[in-house]
This record gives structure tokens, C-alpha cells and sequence, in this order.
């Protein structure tokens, strides 16, 4: 009996599917951004076909949002024109992150989601399969609706046990990260169950399957249960979750109740470290926001923390919401309001400087922490700048004190 | 006997200066942004001097914040390091535009400031002398503390009469610079008075006093009266103010009551006709902010115009608060939240893509309705794109119906 994602794919493919079969299945929703749908585009127009199903498609601009540069403006441009001319739904500047419009707009339990974009992994936070493809797959996705995959192995990741004050999903999925490593999971989907799994939000959730892509695996995927079904507004079938007897190929137990504040140290996501390892490494940007922490929790645990203080001269505070959606309730609940107040900027909804490509680029010699979710050499700007990765939490503490940490002053 | 300008030289000079006269003065204070503090600093640098007076100069990063690239940041990682070792007050990424920070932190009725940004006339508002210098003259200042001037003569521009609905202090300036033209006020100040200008808000002053170089004018000044005095927090000296007998070189009237919306057409900001000549263009990009219209009141005039209204489909509207305290105050008001309920972006205080760096660069062939104060060739990126200059009122139309105009769908 099968996974949930050979569970998944058995009722796409109409028959019994296991790791290692090769299926052809339909693609429920597909998703391309600014960094990947022109290419895709491009490669499409070379097929003179048409789209499938328009309908199951979202085009997002949120890489370079607002526009940097021309070359930028005019790949925004051929978006647009190419979403209006097959009636597909686009996001413009300022509408927030892909995965986060995704996740609140589009995506559903039970459902075979790909993204031209890596961290399409995220949408396993509500039961969905969803993986990132290239982009000319994408173009493939396009003309025909369907895509060829192999069935990949599950490793199963078993979470017990509650976070201390000051830790969170971040947390637990950087430790996760050190324990995998960055291709110990190469081709593979991470079940990530426990009772610690079913008591997260799905926003915490959607934190820890984020992140999958960064131990190389296909995808990660939670079992949903009704808080998905909350978040989506979709019931979840029946054959969305994994047989009693499904063979998985590693299976992993984390207590996390001992577990400290993780830091994914230069130059690598799987080089995670305990907190008190890195404590006081002078940051000069704190960057709180992306797909895998910009969410209102994620915007509400620091601003528990920064509230009614500054944040240390010497560092910047740059806060990117994940998408319009989650900026409007921030201002509801006075979190934006809370945070300018301790001295953050903050910015619109979009990938800020995660992807390196503009608002907040590092110069050589500049030191970061972010709540994104990698750290390669020159992934925030220059490739002499250092990025940490950290929760909420650690930005906050760390915008606090100038320093990584998650002590007061 | 004096107009303003004379007077404020008469007293910074110590005796009698008129119009022509060459005067060294003591500068009250000094500003570079980004763009030009680091040519600055290197031209002080060359001079091997101490800083005058540290705690009257401001340095203010709104250019490209956040840095949109390594170079910009290590220009800004210079400005950190100048203002730390020299006690000079630095506003960092996202605070705001540089000239709205000075207005609301700094300037005092009756003083001469300088900035290296050719906006700094602005400041004439609350009645200070201000001018845009070079950056070796901004060195210059930084080391001695002061710097000749000729005392410019003035144009007295009497405004008389009520404007209509949605026509606002941008209609008036706009009027102006078609009047008087790009190089018919050159190294001369513009002293705007008549009952209209004294019914204005100190605001509405600054959209005046900001677009003074747009018609080649050293600078524009309006008398401080209690509005000034409230707004700075500072008592108007008694000689800030014209003598009945002051000579001025030109006088304008212009009666406003019969002031269409104005609209200046590519490329040139005296290119100014009446809203209806060019009604019905098309618009791909809406840009409400800047230092010439990116107050509250501006943003609550276009707010009252799009509350509870979507813009229209193929327009991009991009909302820049001039400042934090702008923006906090606008969030108090609910004008961020039905901006963005009207489909804006609000991003963080600062320049935006006025000056064509970066959040906002137009593609070729694209036009934008800026309430930003220039429209050359190229100013917002592509030389084949275009950037009409209106009001906030119009550009709230502008943005509901996605072509330039002041009237409902």
C-alpha cells in the first residue's frame, strides 16, 4: 500500500503507482514567475500549440517587484501580454510571493501542482503534490496539461515533542536540513507527520515544506487534516493521506523539545549550527519575509519581540509581507504599525532581496540574517557578503541587538 | 528695500545684500542623498579638513533604498561610515525622501540650507533659503560651514482665487512652469505669495516651492506665516518677510479659479496643457509620491477619489510615502488600507522610480502618470517610454480608468 504522494499519484494516474513508476498524469495547477515564465513562454511558442487548460495556470510577477531595470519591465510585459492573450490569471507587481498566492488563492488538498520555481515544494503544507520543474517542462505542461513523472520514495519525518519559548518551524526544518543535508534526500518526498506536525498552523507547516528542495527532495507533504481544509476551503478526498503499512525508505524521529534556535551558517543551507555557536556575529541586514517567513505569524513573532523598542543602530530591518493579503491584516492587527514603530521598513509584498535581485542587495564584506531560505555565496548580492538563515524569532532579537542572537539586550 | 531672499542674505551676511551682490555666508544646513553624498565625501576627502559644524549637516539614502545592487550599497556602506566617524545625522534605507525628512526634522523659517539635490528648493515653503548645490560645493560646505552665493534676483508670483474640484497646488505649479518655462527663472527666486498661497497648507507650499528648478530657479520661497511656524515648531524671524518696496525683476498673477487639472506632456516639464488635451492615453503605470507629492494629503486626495473603487486592469499603481511618518499616519488613517483595497501597491517611504533607478522602471513604449516632479527622456527608464506629470487627483483617475483623465468611468 503506498505514501501519500504514490497514494497521490495512483489516483491521478487512474491506477496503482509506486516509487520508481514512470506516469504520465494531468497537472491540476500550473505556475511560473518572473525569474522562469518567460522562458517558459519562449519555449512554448516554439511547440505552435495551444494551452491546454488556462484555467489551471497562474503567471505571478515577484521577483523583481516593482522593476528594476528595463530588461526586467519588459519580460513583465510579455507576462501580461501572454496572459491576456490565453485568458490566463496573472499577479502583477505587488500581489505578493508565487507560493504564498498560491497557497491562499489556488491550491487544494489531493492536488498535482507544479511551479517553475523550486520552492513549488511549499504547497505540501495542505496535502497537495507540488514540485518545481524547468522551464521548458512548464512550456510542456502548457500545450499538453500533463507531465511525465517518476513516482518518487517517501522518507517519512516523525516530529514529537514542543518547541521552547523563542523556536519554531524555521527551526525545526534547518535542523532537519543539517540532518538530511543538502542531497541526502535527492529525488525523494519528505511525509512530514507527528503529533508536533499536526499542531502546527498550516503557515508553520508551509515553513517546514518550503524548505524540502534544500535536502534536494522532490517535494515534502503533511498530511491534511481539517486546518487545511480551513485554509484552503477545500475538503480533502479521502486518498490524500498514506496506508498503514507504506513503505518508506528512511524514516526519521526529531524530539524537538530539547531543540535551540538554528542558524544555517555561509555558505550553505545544510551548515546549521545552534544559535549559541554564531551568538553575537555583528548582521548589518535582518531580512524578515519570503516564502517560507513572511506569513502574519512570522510577522507577529517578531513584532512580540521588537515591540516598544528599537531596533540597534547599526542594522538595517527590512520586512517583506508575503502577499497583499497578509500585508492588510498586519496593518489590522497594528503588526506593520508595531514593527516601523521599532525602526523596520517595511516593504511591498514580493521576493525583496531572497533571490539577490534588487531592495536590499549586500555589498562585499556585509553580513545578513533572513528568515529566507538560502544562503549560497551571492545569493543576497555580493558573493564576499555572508547570509545567515534564522526564525522570526532570531531576526527580531537580532534586529534588536545588532548581533545573532535571541537574548534581549 | 528687500524681498525675502535679500532679506534672509542681509542677515546671514551681516549687512545690506542686494540682488547681484556676492556674499559668503554661514550655511544653516546641509544635505546629500545617495546619489551625490559619496561624490562628496570623496571631494572632502581630497581636502584634508575637519567638518565645520557635523551636527548641521543631514545624509539621507532615498535614491535606491533598498540598494538595488553591490555598488549602491557600498555607496551607502560610505555614507554610514562618513556619518559615524564625522557625528553627522544619517537617515538610513527607508526613512523617506530626503527633502520631506528635512522639512520635517530640520528646516526653520529664516534659515539658508543647502542640499546637493536639486530639489532642496522645496524647503522655501516654511520660508528658508534653499538651493541644490554641487557636490564640490556641498564639500566645500561640509569643511568651512560656508559658501558663496549671488544673491538671486526674484520673480514675485501673486496666486489669487479658489481652485476647482480636483485641482490641487501640482495644477498650479504645473500652470506656472508652462508660463514661465524651463530657463525663464534661471539663478532667480521665485517669491510666491497672494491669498491663494496663504490658503494653502505648508504641503501644498512644498508642491510650489519643489518644482521651483524646473523653471531654472535658484530656489522658491514662500513668507512663513503660523502654518510655517507650526509645522517646523520654530518662531519666523521678523525679517523673514519682503519689504513693501522690494524690487522685484518680474511679477506674475495668476488667477487659479479657472485652473484646469494640468498636465505636462513628454518630455519636458514645461510641456504643460490642459488635462483634456491629452485625455483617454493610455497608462500602463500610476506613481503617487515623491518629494514634490507623496504627503499625506496627498495620498488622502487620492484615496477619497478610489475608496471603494478597483483601478483599472492594465495599470500598475505604485504608492511611495515621502516618509515613515507619512506612512504611519497614512496607515492610521485608513489611506493605506484603501489604497491597497483599491488595488495600489504601497511600498516602502523613499524616492520609488522617480529618479529612474530602480521599483518601478519603464519598459519601451510604456507610459506612466507620475505626480513626481520630471519627465525628460529616459527619467523612469526606457528613452522610448513616457511620463506625463499630474496631480494626485489625476492620477487617481488616471489609475481607475487606465488612461490619463479627471473624470469618473
Amino acid at each position: 500500500m503506498g505514501t501519500i504522494v504514490e497514494n497521490i499519484f495512483s489516483e491521478k494516474f487512474g491506477e496503482t503507482a509506486r516509487a520508481g513508476d514512470v506516469v504520465l498524469v494531468d497537472v491540476d495547477l500550473a505556475m511560473a514567475q518572473d525569474g522562469t515564465a518567460p522562458l517558459a513562454i519562449n519555449a512554448f511558442k516554439q511547440m505552435d500549440m495551444d494551452i491546454a487548460h488556462p484555467e489551471r495556470l497562474a503567471l505571478i510577477i515577484d521577483h523583481i517587484a516593482p522593476s528594476k531595470s528595463e530588461g526586467a519591465s519588459e519580460l513583465h510585459i510579455m507576462m501580461r501580454e501572454f496572459a491576456r492573450e490565453h485568458g490566463i490569471k496573472l499577479y502583477d507587481v505587488g500581489e505578493g510571493v508565487c507560493h504564498q498566492l498560491m497557497l491562499e488563492n489556488h491550491v487544494e488538498p489531493g492536488q498535482l501542482v507544479i511551479g517553475a520555481d523550486s520552492h513549488t515544494c511549499t504547497y505540501g503544507a495542505v496535502g497537495a503534490f507540488a514540485t518545481g520543474v524547468g522551464s521548458t517542462d512548464m512550456a510542456a505542461a502548457f500545450a499538453t496539461g500533463k507531465l511525465w513523472f517518476k513516482v518518487p520514495q517517501t522518507i517519512k519525518i516523525n516530529l514529537t515533542g514542543q518547541t521552547k519559548q523563542n523556536v519554531s518551524a524555521k527551526d525545526i526544518i534547518l535542523k532537519l536540513c543539517k540532518k538530511i543535508e543538502a542531497d541526502g534526500a535527492l529525488y525523494k518526498a519528505l511525509e512530514i507527520t507527528g503529533p508536533t506536525t499536526k499542531n502546527l498552523t498550516i503557515p508553520s507547516r508551509a515553513t517546514l515544506t518550503n524548505m524540502a528542495i534544500e535536502m534536494g527532495a522532490k517535494t515534502a507533504i503533511i498530511q491534511p487534516d481539517k486546518k487545511a481544509e480551513e485554509f484552503t476551503g477545500a475538503k480533502a478526498p479521502d486518498w490524500v493521506m498514506a496506508d498503514d503499512d507504506a513503505e518508506y525508505v528512511r524514516e526519521i524521529d526529531i524530539d524537538v523539545s530539547s531543540l535551540e534556535p538554528q542558524i544555517a551558517v555561509p555558505h550553505q543551507v545544510d551548515n546549521v549550527h545552534d544559535i549559541t555557536e554564531v551568538e553575537g556575529t555583528k548582521i548589518d541586514q535582518v531580512v524578515l519575509g519570503s516564502c517560507t517567513n513572511g506569513r502574519l505569524e512570522d510577522l507577529e513573532a517578531a513584532t512580540r519581540i521588537v515591540s516598544g523598542r528599537q531596533i540597534d543602530d547599526g542594522v538595517r530591518f527590512l520586512v517583506f509581507p508575503a502577499s497583499k493579503s497578509v500585508y492588510m491584516d498586519a496593518i489590522d492587527k497594528g503588526v506593520v504599525q508595531t514593527l516601523v514603530d521599532a525602526g523596520a521598513t517595511v516593504c511591498n509584498p514580493g521576493c525583496g532581496p531572497c533571490p539577490g535581485t534588487h531592495m536590499g542587495i549586500l555589498a562585499p564584506g556585509e553580513k545578513a540574517l533572513a528568515t529566507t531560505n538560502r544562503n549560497f555565496k551571492g545569493r543576497m548580492g555580493s558573493t564576499e557578503a555572508e547570509v545567515y538563515l534564522g526564525s522570526p524569532e532570531t531576526a527580531a532579537y537580532t534586529a534588536l541587538n545588532g548581533v545573532i542572537t535571541t537574548e534581549d539586550d
